[in-house]
């Protein structure tokens, strides 16, 4: 169906959900993956910012270097699972513009590339709070800590943009399946297996 | 063909090239990758060593337990590659068993893993020093150097044992073709594509 020479037309694709801490960013992309898996069949790997700091990036920090290379890392295991025709789903703050267009130059040498901006205002994420992290970085606990005192450089042109203050992670999942399989058209969103 | 609930029969296989420094492995598996693409029409990932500790592995020393950081995370990308039915071929030395079983158990949760011991004989690895490695060694000015200062288990069992000290890189590299169109009888080493 595809060879060595036209891999770029692969059925393989990458999305990052970038967005803020406590964004919904990992439900999100729990709830799509599932759906992926389920309904439409296809093989996913899942590469969940927390996750990954605990393997493939354990040892990295917060600042800006690190965090680079933490995308880094992850925009090279999601470009080699793009490269064999999979779906990787990558749910990780991403701060910095830069990082997320090498992520696509990255992944976009075998496949396609979109990016989702689960765009949930910060004052929604600070009142979940769900892991006490923006507490610990307004009492100074946590440095560098993403939209308190490190920059989050919004995307300008997502491929996507959900605002997940409304309606469920289930919800803002399927959006990003409406998303997907109108973006497809004649590609095949669901298995050909 | 295929489908989730029978991923582990997949047509993806990961191979790990495991031996002394300058036993030839990155060498050999140059050549097993370009044949695997260009004759068997395969997508296949390298995952060598050295290139891998400049990126996935930055930072990481030569202790034991860096050692097995270094492999745990190689194996953890070889296994996506696997699980999207792809080849990952890893050409790295993997010095301890324990680091070498837990990638054959990471992989073969989704597919087939090989273990090929380039079993060249520390001497002629020495003689050869290509990267001038064995010398710092002796003289003190590497520490840890597997077959040196540092230990490596050679495998008890590999599924293929390499004496890459007789014959060229491509002969070593044909012998694994050899060795992989044999033990795949039914499956397809080549594309199905």
């Amino acid at each position: 169906m595809t060879n060595e020479s036209d891999e770029s037309s692969g059925n393989g694709f990458a999305l990052l959900l970038t967005g803020l801490s406590g964004a919904g960013k990992s439900s999100i992309a729990r709830h799509l993956v599932e759906y992926l898996q389920q309904e439409a069949k296809r093989r996913v790997t899942l590469l969940d910012g927390d996750e990954v700091r605990k393997h493939l990036c354990a040892g990295l920090g917060f600042s800006r270097e690190d965090r680079m290379t933490n995308v880094r890392r992850l925009a090279y295991v999601a470009s080699e699972v793009v490269k064999h025709e999979g779906i990787a789903v990558c749910a990780i703050i991403a701060p910095y513009a830069q990082s997320r267009i090498a992520m696509r130059e990255m992944v976009q040498r075998y496949g396609r590339f979109y990016e989702v901006y689960v765009n949930t205002p910060i004052d929604v994420c600070e009142s979940r709070d769900v892991k006490g992290l923006y507490a610990k970085a307004r009492s100074g606990e946590i440095q560098l800590f993403t939209g308190i005192t490190d920059p989050y450089e919004a995307p300008v042109q997502p491929d996507l943009e959900i605002d997940a203050s409304v309606g469920s992670p289930l919800a803002s999942a399927h959006q990003i399946v409406d998303f997907l399989a109108h973006i497809s058209k004649g590609r095949q969103l669901f298995s050909r297996r």
